[in-house]
């Protein structure tokens, strides 16, 4: 569960999450790793996508994960057999990442490794289509997935999250053909919410619409990482 | 999104929720209505679960639906099909059905029939399997479900739900066929968490296992549904 005001402290927790997550950026932004947050309900798919995205990327570019779970390090585990820095954080009651969890995993990969060195820092929210979406942790990229079998319905009923996200993954595609449903009708909803998502459908089974998604976060990394000297002209500009 | 603590009242909202919940369950008790809060991830399945339970007991019971969305009536509008008052509650950005909301439903009930001539109240709690398990709104008995397609460790992952939950409906069973999941596997890491737990494995579309949910809520009703004599007698034992 979260908070959104701290009695104690006086302050207005969305306010204290933004300002951390605009620190965690800066981190990003000078070390030139680019940073996706990956957001979904429970069970679309965002384990199996992060295995076989370390899977075909993983040579080319240097990944680090951060890993949330409400509890238990399932997850991570499975991740670490990819050979990258896999950073668990269990949020215990919390229904969502915040910008000061992602602050330990970065201060963590600073202190194990060189950040500069990184390309790009994967960060697996809490399954949950509501609370990651208004909980920015630093991110440059907002991905949602949305798995074929939660219904064509959600986007309309769960739209913070779809009007968020710069990505949309409808997943588990494969299974469509059991369910009384149609990807084009899921994606006509979102566009409704967010006629600018970028939408692409995948199955991690059949490993269809994998290609689109690897070429599409090569993209998000040539275009957002940064030199460390060019974020200073940035800054200067 | 959902506050535990209102600066401006100066109040813990979850004691303040509970103190409303025990509020509405009084009412429940006093009119002989049972009320099951039926929560789970985005779809899972609690809208058709409700479908089918409407078209199979309406005729022998009488029953209300409170309807709890972030937006849209689209679930709601489904439901009145069956011919039930359906009461719809639009949370905004609040990501689960809170006491102060359902009584809202239940003053809109008694305003518009008899609430003392119904013997069942269901409530479709917000498609998210964090939050409303921490939130009781008046109910009687917590309803869980989990999809087949949401994989068998989300029990493990989303403990919470599950520690919480009277009962859980393992939904779409018929899709396990094309999963690597065991049924029996999601309900031995339930189990782990709560022993006790009542679990029924269903598919809304074989109709497998809804004779025993059926029976199972029929069971519900005739134990908790007490006369408004009853209530008093127990009240003053």
């Amino acid at each position: 569960m979260h908070q959104t005001f701290d009695a104690a402290l006086g302050i207005n927790l969305l306010h204290a999450n933004q300002a951390g997550a605009d620190h965690n950026r800066e981190h990003f932004d000078e070390w030139g790793i680019t940073c996706l947050n990956i957001m979904s309900s429970p069970g679309a798919g965002k384990t199996v996508l992060l295995e076989r995205t370390l899977a075909a990327l993983s040579d080319a570019l240097k990944i680090a994960v951060i890993e949330g779970d409400m509890t238990t390090e399932l997850d991570a585990e499975r991740l670490r057999c990819y050979g990258v820095p896999v950073i668990a954080i269990n949020t215990g009651r919390s229904c969502h990442l915040d910008s000061k969890m992602v602050a330990g995993g970065i201060h963590q990969l600073a202190q194990d490794y060189n950040p500069s060195e990184f390309d790009l820092v994967l960060v697996e929210n809490v399954g949950n289509l509501v609370c990651p979406a208004e909980f920015e942790v630093g991110e440059h990229i907002k991905v949602a997935l949305l798995s074929v079998t939660e219904g064509e319905d959600k986007p309309l009923k769960y739209p913070v999250m779809f009007r968020e996200a710069d990505c949309l993954l409808i997943t588990k595609i494969d299974l469509a053909p059991y369910l009384d449903i149609e990807v084009s009708r899921i994606a006509a909803n979102a566009r409704q919410i967010n006629p600018d998502v970028n939408i692409i459908a995948i199955s991690a089974k059949t490993g269809e619409g994998l290609a689109i998604w690897l070429d599409w976060v090569r993209g998000q990394v040539a275009n957002l990482t940064r030199s460390p000297a060019s974020v200073s002209l940035a800054k200067l500009g």
